[in-house]
């Protein structure tokens, strides 16, 4: 899974180049979702409007499900936008987040405008490519597109490394935990030889989720 | 987290029933959701309506985040409802799920009422409770309830076991891997001392989440 934020001044071109991202990703058969944020508010649009009775009644969150998909809201404050994403879609091939404040730690793409936004303000090391639709000076050490060059922008996004080590994230009690090379690859080694030693198990298993929920084990049994 | 299902006839109360329920959870200080199953479509309905344009460029879905909280829509199919509400809302305290065919496997409501739906359609031992209008026959095994109980109804749901043991939910590439009771235990002990032993962590836990991402690791190195 690819998570790369698109920033750039309002009027710039962000969601055009999203929208035109996603249609590329789209035409190479991945699955591609978007993250946007935004100040206002939202509300599920169902016919029913039940959901909205939910919420009145006070509901932290609400979730509709059909055939085709499912559709939800959540009043819980969201610390960390990418954490969000890879838990709301898990099957993403790509995902794209709009907005400077959703993107800390995410690579970014920088969209400049003539007479708008000429001068990037992404540091340097957290960008991946700036797209401009006039020319920039020389000396930029990231690579730079036209706005129309969404097939070259999509190439580079899914070059992106996720790493040679597996992707380990582990929380504790709802916080991500800091691992070390030495850790990551101890649990790693460790779950995925508990795991592969289950009957009917790949022994090359892609993705392994395993969530241990104490809660009532650790209080003093009823 | 305890997760409920609500069933029974179109127009016997379960949305009422829910909606009560949701006010009383509050009253008490937890966290409530509600999911419920709707055969029609939704769409998210934000000002700024560029989710739209994500979603008409064929995205398999969107979120939008804000201060309060998020909304988003996935084109996703749901293969299993209570499995997609504990990782769309993993702080609830409860979730009520509304319909009988999202509610597989879960602990059931049902709702009857008089002159429309007098005779229970769960099987007895999914049936958690029974909310009936009107005075039923004796030899019910579970308790019965009036529609205004809403109190008691919500004590029972709080007083469900989860189990003295942890629940462990093992997924491998998404398929949700099955546990006896001799392999949970082996994979609680192992993961909570490797976890445990890390520097900073809580030696009792009340939740662990882990998350082995292998795809590009699995694949041959670039």
């Amino acid at each position: 899974m690819k998570i790369v934020a698109v920033v750039g001044f309002s009027e710039s071109g962000k969601t055009r180049l999203i929208t035109r991202l996603i249609g590329e990703l789209k035409r190479r058969g991945l699955r591609a979702y978007a993250v946007k944020r935004c100040s206002h508010g939202f509300s599920l649009d169902t016919e029913g409007k039940d959901t909205a009775d939910f919420t009145k009644a006070g509901a932290d969150g609400v979730a509709m499900v059909s055939p085709e998909g499912w559709a939800a809201l959540s009043k819980s404050p969201v610390a960390d936008v990418p954490a969000l994403a890879g838990r709301l879609f898990p099957d993403a091939d790509a995902i794209l987040v709009e907005g400077g404040t959703a993107a800390a730690g995410l690579p970014r793409i920088e969209v400049l405008r003539a007479g708008l936004s000429e001068v990037l303000v992404s540091r340097p090391g957290d960008l991946l490519a700036v797209v401009a639709d006039f020319p920039l000076p020389d000396g930029l050490m990231v690579p730079i597109f036209k706005p129309e060059g969404t097939a070259e922008i999509c190439d580079l996004i899914l070059s992106l490394e996720e790493g040679n080590m597996a992707e380990i994230k582990l929380e504790v009690d709802g916080r991500e935990v800091n691992l070390n090379p030495f850790v990551r690859t101890f649990i790693e080694r460790t779950v995925l030889g508990m795991v592969t030693s289950l009957s009917g198990i790949d022994p090359e298993p892609k993705n392994i989720s395993l969530v241990i929920d104490r809660k009532d084990a650790a209080a003093k049994p009823r």
